[in-house]
């Protein structure tokens, strides 16, 4: 496997080949930024004249072009006066040098190309054959819609052309099965312009949210998990100390309430902290573990928002543990254990574990880090997972171990975070009493197993292609019969399978049984219950499975028992 | 019983009597308002100087000497020429007398005593024998911060000495039972300042709301409810269209995305309503019942909010059903049905259940009011039910039925409503396409049970004295050994409770047995579970119960059928 430094040198090369296409074709251009991304890479442009759809292909094989030149990729520093120079008509750029610290800037250059670049490039344009422009959108500089608006091409890259087929392939299947063509098949959750990137969830969309939750609750009960319910509306003060209010302003909502700005929560974490401040604390209570199904609100520019992937108001299957920094190897093994079973519920077992250390002007001593990293991997090695370590990726405030998972189209996800945070135990003063009777400091670990609810479940619609498991199905059986003669032996069994909870209904339409298999098979029912006159007579069902698969003479008894076996966990 | 406008004209003359004692001991002082509430009266007052607390005795004994007079009580209209002229020093009065329509004002009269006054009182100051001076608060004219601040003196009236007796004794026992005090000492929730008026729910405060939620979410299920989930801000526009904006803007918090104004919503309904309309509708699918535990946030003045009573924001088990005029009254005879059952279950039985009919402007055609309330009344006499015709009570926009329940202190707190609304519908547009093809509007019902949980579990906390019932209690059992030794029959005994959803703990405290017992008795837990080493030898269980009772040598498969009997609805 490539790892994640190559892919994105190998992006952001094709970022430049793509600039550098635009400026052979297109010379009044002003260039902005080309950042690689963890799916591709783009340029933002301001172009004489706004580029069109129609244009891509041009540029592509322009890009194609420059590619078999085989220009070798260099890079070396120059000064600023000599950069202003170079960019003395492009705004941008100068706007770019000035923000850069030190009194040089890098430049890359590719035959009579040149970019402004801090680095990190393949060798030669030869190496960046395989890539796809995408598609062309609006932005702005510096993504702030008050700046000038700006056009982005947005492309993908691989290192082989197996790779990119794969990847176009895996476009394709998920045009096929986007979760936002499911939720409305199936008519899960819808959105409103009333409520620009909030989704609304229908009832059978929160029924799999309320299987989610109550999935994960009952595993969080064993796990001796207190699960709390905090205010989604805090007062600013709370998000100056916390320092959200520094660092994560933009991405906030407010609300004045008796002359004071509250901050919609775009985090659950201080509402947490104040459970935790709300009596003292003993070490006996540590590990201390308070768990939210919190409800958060993040801004994102309308033009990112896509389906439940990304939306503005999300739940986080949230949990914090408070605990001594002795404590967290022990912890850490547990949450290894409980966030691989929860994803192996799902199918999920090809696993990505990735370990953030130390960066740069990071807080906290250092020997802190030291024992903090180390028992994050003294867990991963106790558990046996394999994990590869990201070297200075950590948040400057603690290590982190991240879980990536690979859905059924190849895609990559990270799902499950374990974050250790020295920081805001400091700054809200947290302690507790340990058994010498002196106050000490805990620390803090965030950690979610879903991430988002909503993400989650768009991830989980198209891994399975729409095709929920039983257990998460929000209808898990529907009873179909021939005629109404045995609407009365439908019946019985309709109430003997409610009885055990499971969630089933009977077809009422009095539709020919070929249409009522077919509607069942289009809101992607994992059983139908077929009953006839034969079925009546010798007190059996027929089960259809939802791929057509058929079953015949079982009891109620067996449809129950099996049933129970899928439900349970 | 007493009919509430009895009631009402008896506070109202009250409120009087207050003024008319505090003019003649404090003759500077200016009159406002002084109102009959829900539970008592009040009075606000601009004072030369500021009452103090030690002054209620004072006016109580005037207002006692003024009940002897035994003065009548008349009341007329006179001129508004007439009325300014006698209130010519007095702004409140002024601009209360410009702001009642038409020509002339109501005047009360007893004794020297006068008082600008709409009508509704008793005949004669002899029979406010049975008051009480609660207390002294600020107040705000026209309760706006922005204006004149005022003194509020609150009390209460009664017809008889025993009513009196018992509202004292009531008191008595609320201040010893008082949800905020029980929240802390059982850890359910608390309040920060960083959320004024926003409660913040503990592991066991949270675990009762589950229970809660989850005992209403299977009756829903039953009765064919749809569970949904919508966004908790929407735009302006919507709220517009809904009548809030209008109507309720001020108890609305607002915040700014993307230079668009959207509302933290009040109410759930319009959620609901975009999700009806998320699609057609077909007559098919009528009655629709949507429901919701939908987070709402309304401004409540900071000087009110009271515990978990009043707050600025609660969750509503919400509901709205979608049906034809025709479809109400079986719809109404299920809701009684749904909402008396569950009141049961928290042993509410003496309800008190009132219809509301149409006042005077209101909205919908003759027909429709009639057919509704036809419907609302068949629905209760249906179902046997005594109720109450509260004339010209319902809102504007459709009748109502009201359910008010009795604690076990006596107070009476509305829980439950079924309110029929033609306003949104019409508003919204809202329509289904009927057997006929053709577009009609449906009736839309809100309706709500528990109506806030948070009061909702403010008032159980309250009526049940903290000593919640067994299937409602966070914890519901604790094990308690003597030595240590007992501890793996314990653990043996703990796995079979949990094996069965019981909620169970065992004590790890290494305490006395008096303190194990203590310690259960002040968290209130139902059931403690004693082993000493007796109990080991004979393979049973000494159940201790809340109230000290004993039963010794009961078998751990007896614990759990009783346990399963008690959690089962």
């Amino acid at each position: 496997m490539r790892t994640n430094e190559e892919r994105a040198q190998l992006r952001h090369s094709a970022a430049h080949l793509l600039a550098h296409a635009v400026v052979e074709l297109f010379p009044r251009t002003q260039l902005t930024i080309g950042p690689a991304t963890p799916d591709g890479f783009f340029y933002d442009f301001l172009p004489e004249q706004n580029f069109k759809e129609e244009d891509l292909p041009l540029i592509a094989q322009r890009m194609s072009e420059i590619v078999a030149r085989n220009l070798p990729i260099t890079h070396r520093e120059i000064s600023k006066t000599e950069a202003r120079n170079l960019y003395k008509d492009n705004p941008f750029k100068l706007e770019l040098i000035d923000a850069i610290p030190g009194d040089t800037v890098g430049l890359a250059e590719q035959g009579n190309f040149y970019d402004l670049c801090k680095g990190g490039h393949v060798e030669h344009t030869g190496l960046l054959t395989h890539f796809k422009l995408l598609h062309i959108s609006g932005s702005y500089w510096r993504a702030d819609r008050n700046n000038q608006p700006l056009q982005r091409i947005t492309g993908v890259v691989f290192f082989t052309a197996q790779e990119l087929a794969e990847y176009e392939k895996r476009i394709e299947e998920a045009q096929l099965y986007d979760h936002r063509r499911l939720g409305k098949q199936l008519d899960l959750f819808s959105f409103h312009e009333e409520g620009v990137g909030f989704p609304f969830f229908h009832a059978k969309g929160k029924k799999i949210l309320n299987i989610l939750t109550s999935h994960l609750r009952s595993l969080l009960e064993k796990d001796n998990y207190q699960e709390i319910s905090t205010p989604i509306m805090l007062s600013d003060e709370l998000w100056k100390t916390s320092g959200h209010y520094a660092h994560y302003k933009k991405n906030m909502y407010f609300c004045d309430i008796d002359d004071k700005s509250y901050a919609i929560r775009p985090m659950n974490c201080p509402g947490s902290i104040l459970v935790y401040k709300s009596r003292p604390r003993s070490y006996r209570e540590l590990p201390l573990k308070l768990a939210e199904f919190g409800l958060v609100h993040r801004h994102e520019l309308s033009g990112v928002l896509h389906g439940l992937f990304r939306v503005r108001s999300f739940t986080i299957d949230d949990g914090h543990i408070y605990c001594t920094v002795e404590q967290l190897e022990t912890e850490v093994v547990k949450l290894i254990g409980l966030i691989t079973k929860v994803l192996k519920r799902f199918s999920f077992t090809d696993l990505y574990i990735g370990l953030s250390t130390r960066p740069e002007n990071s807080m906290g001593s250092d020997a802190l880090w030291e024992k903090a990293i180390h028992a994050l991997r003294d867990g991963l090695e106790k558990t046996g997972t394999p994990y590869h370590v990201q070297e200075g990726e950590g948040a400057f405030y603690g290590p982190k171990i991240e879980f990536v998972i690979q859905d059924s189209m190849g895609r990559q996800w990270q799902c499950g975070t374990i974050q250790v945070d020295f920081f805001l135990p400091e700054n809200f003063d947290l302690n507790y009493v340990a058994s010498t009777g002196m106050k000490e400091r805990p620390v803090m670990v965030h950690r979610a197993i879903y991430g988002s609810f909503e993400r989650f479940l768009a991830i989980l619609l198209e891994h399975f292609k729409g095709n929920l498991p039983f257990w998460l199905s929000p209808v898990q059986a529907r009873i179909l019969t021939i005629t109404d003669e045995q609407k009365p032996y439908a019946q019985a069994i309709l109430s003997a399978l409610k009885e055990h909870n499971i969630s089933v209904e009977l077809d009422e339409s009095r539709d020919q049984i070929s249409a009522q298999i077919k509607a069942a098979q289009l809101e992607k029912i994992p059983w139908m219950l077929v009953i006839g006159k034969k079925e009546v007579e010798t007190n059996t069902i027929t089960l259809r499975h939802r791929d057509g698969k058929q079953e015949f003479g079982l009891s109620v008894e067996e449809i129950i028992k099996r049933a129970l076996a899928l439900n349970a966990d």
